[in-house]
């Protein structure tokens, strides 16, 4: 196995993962590869990481995707590639504990609800994090605008019904890391957004999420070294 | 029923279908909405439309969709919106002739193509459209790049096997336009991609992509009729 450190460009190959293993090629702060963990770790299923050096990425990353991005996944031959994708792939082919939905509506509800959060939510996000001060408060106001589309959506206590789903796993990477915005002015309150602060506080209790997560300062380590030009994708690890 | 003309901002709300009756709210060019439209036609299924004014909205688009956007689907008083969603909800209410894949990994496999598609044709296909005259050759370059991956995923008579399927009608919308793209001087060769002209021959041979059809001399009038600012949504109707 692999250590877990972040492979880069002119690294070689590695040689592809035994008979019936599975491998997540992913980066351990990317919350699109976040989504794949939860899954994985919902499900209680056993894989292998091959972690990427998103900034100076491996010829080889090409080969198996090319988009060039994580997650991607890989078992006998296989691969797969984007986050959902990955996801409804892992029901598919490990049936036990499936997560995504079965009823036709309900599934796309979910998908609908996750189109709202890539339209009205996501951009936003990013941009506001790089944003400028001059920049922040309209972009702040489009944030929070599109949050409340989010907030209006949870109508139980998890977004999946009475216990985590889908979509409970596919949003969460996000809010995991909102606590990056707190040096642009945002922190979601318990006074604009109720049912999301008592959801996030449901989500910290769960397993697979305890498992996948990464508390504030290293979110915040990891994204200072972002924005600096030099991520460091390997904090945390030994040489 | 209400006429197939184009409906504005202002305009009162349709009463809702009747009950087991299906609603497609639509735009008669819209390369998304067309996706839908081309699956209710591959199963038969029957439907009522409702076109949409896509440049002076009616309010009350956004009662059922926040996104604003067409396709979206009615029936007995559920709703739902983004074309890929519509597909497969299709596929799950009306599960005859069912056309999204049951294979894990075949559906795995048509879910990453459209993902290539998202992230290396149709940006630069909106994009050339509207080019100016120095811009092209970069974002022509690009664009055929980009199918250049399309070809590739081709590798039996349709994209989803022997008989057309989920991915060749997720697809099929951009390549009916392809004519507008003339202007810019890009034609999708037989040279360069040998496989996809010949595919676009037999998907012209399909009844559901006839029904669906709108020869070029209409594709091109309408997509003058955009660029001038003043879209003709009603092309070919009457008053």
């Amino acid at each position: 196995m692999p250590s877990e450190r972040a492979m880069k460009t002119g690294s070689a190959c590695p040689p592809p993962p035994g008979p019936g293993k599975l491998r997540l090629y992913s980066m351990r702060f990317c919350p699109y590869a976040e989504r794949t963990r939860l899954f994985l770790a919902a499900k209680g299923i056993e894989y292998e990481t091959v972690n990427i050096h998103l900034k100076e990425k491996p010829e080889w990353l090409f080969e198996k995707t090319p988009i060039g991005k994580v997650p991607v996944l890989e078992k006998d031959g296989k691969i797969v590639y984007e986050s959902l994708v990955c996801n409804e792939y892992l029901d598919g082919i490990y049936p036990d504990k499936c997560i995504t939905p079965r009823d036709p509506l309900e599934k796309a509800r979910q998908s609908m609800v996750l189109a709202l959060w890539d339209a009205k939510v996501v951009g936003f996000y990013y941009k506001l994090i790089t944003a400028k001060e001059d920049e922040r408060p309209a972009l702040t106001k489009q944030f929070v605008d599109g949050l409340q589309f989010i907030e209006k959506a949870l109508t139980q206590p998890f977004f999946s019904g009475d216990k985590a789903g889908a979509l409970d796993y596919n949003l969460w990477p996000w809010f995991e890391r909102f606590c990056m915005l707190k040096h642009v002015g945002f922190e979601l309150s318990v006074d604009k957004f109720p049912k999301l602060t008592a959801w996030m506080e449901r989500m910290m209790q769960l397993p697979e999420v305890k498992a996948c997560y990464f508390p504030p300062e290293v979110h915040g380590q990891f994204g200072k070294s972002w924005m600096s030009g030099t991520p460091d994708f390997d904090i945390g690890l030994e040489e």
